[in-house]
């Protein structure tokens, strides 16, 4: 199975590494020719991943014809909200029978569609031409040979097992589950709910805190899951608590570190502009999953009060204090 | 209602505290009267936490009968592995409808029975008339006041009812939950997994893996509480991924920072030096998880590794060879 992986932020790149060291024969696309040609003469990413040695095996291109060439395997790794405009400017190279698959994490505004769905639509893909990869997977530990474990899901489970054979190695273990929707979910609400761990750990609140909002995060996220047809064993498991609890859990993750310096007191702008302007992906996702949620009458306290403070300006220690106000309920 | 908490240790002294702090008479019951005297006089204990300021009207005593003295809420905190022992001792001095709550978490070893069911046999007690408390709780965070929330159990829920009423603080929420055995058994299970966490932690391995080791967890203790009759519900909520979560993530927890040392290198004896001869909960509790899984036909691989490390000379690297070497299965 020859391999393509679509976007060299830290995450492609760290898979295409995966991909490389599983022995699939593997392209890494970028954006950016500068990029593409540094990543094949240095054999490092210096723009998401200067430290890390890349496979000599692993070429770069910027070309997409090329890219594209004889992929029975695509991975796309841009951020959620651009998936669309980049399908479709990909979509004249693709063939007709390659497997798709989203490492893409979130619910697209506007439309409220899955990613999966996403690809679907611009590609006319049927679902089960389509996968997700999602689980406890900080990209910096992997492309360091750090073990992980992840969840290939896709609902063709025949195509769910080659991909896990393509990504498989020493180091990173693919399962596979045909719960697609489940998956996806737990990506996208995992974001959002490290927001609101950021927050809390920048207002100063320490571990019980944290594990409170973890698993009313959990809670929240298993409703909307359940609601949209996903199984909640899904959501206990790699891509749903396992997710949750890396990104929540690492001061590295994008999100969890955003919400922080709003939990500080910096404005979303200031925040932003910490970041190299970068918004954290949750920041846009707490908006969608909040609409998805509603068009399904789930209640989702934490992805409220996350969007009233990132979009409507509620104060950090205002939707503290109403998450954590006194109730006296059963649990 | 008046109440005692039995122990001054960093837990009891906390609950203590927050008993107060919701308008509840609480005494202090210490088994060492050096200790009640210090509390006494400097409204600290500087055994176990020794910068917390206690209220003035926590008081505290050496003397069983006059610390039972017309309790109506009779709280344990001992080692679990003492309870019964320390229960035979309270028996004398115990009323027939007072409500005796534990706050210790474990499975006696030998009798495979968990603490309510100690505290049932010992004295007699109708099941309905033994609670449990228990969530993402680190005693230091609650005595400092941090927010935090918990789980009381009991199947009376009106008896879980008067206890909420009685610990409830501005700082500290307590939900009702009528699943004893879900709660016990998420509070037995997550020292176990805060060892394998730690032991990770201390060969180096990064969040990818803890949060793998906190799922795979989760998914075993959910086994086996489900088996003894508890609920998923209750072991996805506070009392099971909240409390776990709390005791994986904080490197102050003591079963973690204790497995942290095996995986350094540390003997079990080394260990145990490092803590002033203390040994973690965990490490007691693997042996007596795993009986009560063997018995009931439940696969719980991380708590056998864990029983392996420390009860019968496997490396702490073989242990995390054998658990995530390679496997390519479904979920």
């Amino acid at each position: 199975m020859r391999a393509v992986v679509m976007g060299s932020g830290s995450w492609g790149t760290a898979m295409a590494k995966v991909l490389v060291d599983a022995g699939t024969p593997t392209v890494l696309w970028s954006r950016r020719a500068e990029l593409a040609k540094a990543i094949n003469e240095t054999h490092t990413n210096p723009d998401y991943l200067p430290d890390v040695a890349l496979p000599e095996a692993l070429r770069a291109s910027a070309d997409l014809a090329e890219a594209l060439d004889q992929a029975e395997l695509v991975v796309c790794a841009v951020p959620s909200q651009s998936l669309r405009g980049s399908m479709e400017t990909w979509l004249p190279h693709l063939s007709d029978t390659a497997t798709l698959m989203s490492l893409s994490k979130g619910v697209e505004t506007g439309t409220l569609l899955r990613m999966s769905e996403v690809i679907a639509q611009v590609t006319g893909a049927q679902p089960d031409r389509v996968a997700v990869l999602s689980g406890p997977n900080l990209a910096r530990e992997i492309a360091v040979g750090q073990p992980a474990a992840t969840v290939v899901a896709c609902t063709d489970e025949d195509r769910a097992k080659q991909i896990q054979q393509a990504c498989s190695t020493r180091y990173f273990r693919p399962y596979t589950n045909t719960d697609v929707v489940g998956c996806e979910i737990g990506g996208a609400v995992k974001n959002v709910i490290a927001l609101a761990c950021g927050m809390a750990s920048g207002v100063g609140l320490g571990e019980n805190t944290l594990a409170s909002i973890i698993t009313r995060g959990l809670a929240e996220t298993i409703r909307l899951g359940v609601a949209l047809g996903g199984r909640p064993e899904t959501l206990a498991g790699l891509a749903g608590v396992g997710d949750l609890v890396a990104t929540c859990s690492s001061p590295l993750s994008r999100n969890r570190a955003f919400g922080s310096r709003l939990g500080e007191g910096k404005t979303l702008a200031q925040a932003q502009e910490a970041t190299n302007g970068q918004v954290a992906e949750g920041v846009k996702s707490c908006t969608s999953v909040r609409a998805l949620a509603e068009t399904h009458g789930v209640d989702m306290p934490l992805t409220e009060a996350v969007h009233q403070v990132c979009h409507e300006g509620l104060t950090v220690t205002e939707a503290i204090y109403s998450l954590l106000g006194r109730r006296t309920k059963p649990e």
